[in-house]
């Protein structure tokens, strides 16, 4: 039997096509933010794909995406999650939309995810062990997400837009144009991650990059390094992480928190994010 | 006798024909950043105004202006922001240039302003008070500063990225679109207020504006009511002000920092930013 899984999100649409339990051919498409007929885009992507079964996390469920699949209220296990997915029939496919997970803090204030569920669910599956005891997952991106994992139930988690601001922050006047190598980079991120100790800089620190450029000579390369590392240091600082934890991402993303988390000293495991995410919607076929 | 004096930042130009000690005429203008040819902007600006004798502050000053202007390292006093200023013929007018100011902070990290030490210098010519003993000021804006003036010399400084973020985050995908009242925004910067209080959750606290649109069916206006308050609510605590503060800037930016103020319980007067700017430039044109 074969199936096709994907993730779609803001930005981009990924298609795994499953053949035997294998990944057979890998697509990609525009994200569910840059589509104005979501139905339509899903068509056109899945083009020449013989299967009838689809199963899709991610925005994809959202509001604005092809049906609205519900958020479970933590905590969500596992069979809550799987019971509260959506199927509709699509151009003589049958589709399945992954449920988000919704949170509130002491305060009453709300958080919501919506395809990070699917990858840590996945990450339980492929490792058994970290369903058992209190696991502190993060998952890099545009918002990077803090998950706490209790038994294999998803507790409690709390959202940064870490990756959002550095991409608006990107396109900003901070940095201004100029040369500048890697090796600046990485020191920036040193600086940035430095300077984040004091959690009350972030808007104040993220201008001494610029200022540094125009009184020290330091390159936009440089600066950048400072942005990034004072961001992704204020995420990682404000969660203040007792114990060890789960990365869970693409390499690049990864390397970044891996360095904040090492420099840090908080002791992590990395976990592959498409190799979670299609064991967590081989979850949802499993299950239907 | 009648000059031109000037403001040219970033984002626009405003020139202010003077005519025997009055303002007779206003004119406004692209900003720096704006423009390929700053010389043939400036010209074009003036037109058909026959003063010879202009004078401007701001990112005129900037690399990338009309002419380099230096910056004069904190304590910074008039008598040496005067004297650094930079005189330069242009197409048959005499044109001055207000230097910036610069500081390092304990740690040696760089900050520096380009425009609010006319508008400092200003507001001590036209309250000769705030010239004596220890004063905080604060100059809301794209990059909001907050000095500390000590006997009328410029201290020290600290520059806030608020209102850069907040113009970033309003095209971002945080605020979703939908209808919202004014009072909303109020209700929504009275929650940012309150939740800046934590300096932890800057950029976790912005996510918290869109959760609460999903789930709680707030608007949008309300979100970015949030979004402000969280921003010059962070501000206000990072700086801690123990004592009564100045704020100098236009009606509608003044508000936000005046409720964010009068909220933490922190005294403040009001200065208008033009008034202040005018000043600061005709003490150039007097010591010319």
């Amino acid at each position: 039997v074969a199936i096709v899984l994907g993730d779609w999100g803001n930005t981009r649409l990924r298609l795994w096509r499953i053949e035997d339990g294998n990944i057979a051919e890998r697509r990609k498409g525009p994200g569910i933010a840059q589509v104005g007929d979501p139905a339509g885009a899903l068509v056109s992507a899945l083009g020449n794909w013989p299967e009838e079964r689809v199963i899709l996390c991610g925005m994809a469920g959202a509001r604005n995406g092809l049906r609205e699949a519900p958020y479970v209220p933590c905590p969500a296990g596992r069979s809550a999650w799987l019971e509260r997915s959506v199927d509709f029939a699509l151009s003589g496919r049958k589709v399945t939309l992954a449920a988000g997970v919704s949170t509130r803090d002491a305060g009453g204030r709300p958080d919501v995810m919506r395809g990070e569920e699917t990858q840590i669910f996945g990450a339980l599956a492929l490792n058994p062990r970290l369903a058992t005891g209190e696991r502190l997952f993060v998952l890099p991106g545009t918002h990077s997400k803090w998950v706490r994992v209790s038994e294999g139930w998803i507790g409690a988690f709390r959202t940064f837009i870490t990756g959002e601001l550095f991409g608006l922050l990107e396109q900003s006047s901070l940095l201004l144009s100029g040369d500048g190598t890697d090796a600046d980079e990485e020191a920036g991120f040193d600086a940035g991650l430095e300077r984040s100790a004091d959690g009350s800089v972030a808007a104040s620190g993220l201008f001494e990059a610029r200022a540094a450029q125009l009184l020290d000579g330091k390159s936009s390369s440089w600066a950048r390094g400072v942005v990034s590392g004072l961001l992704i240091g204020g995420e990682v600082r404000a969660m203040t992480p007792a114990d060890r934890v789960v990365v869970i991402g693409t390499a690049t993303l990864s390397a970044r928190y891996a360095a904040a988390l090492t420099r840090l000293g908080v002791p992590f495991d990395a976990m592959n994010g498409d190799d979670c995410v299609v064991a967590g919607l081989r979850l949802l076929d499993a299950s239907a």
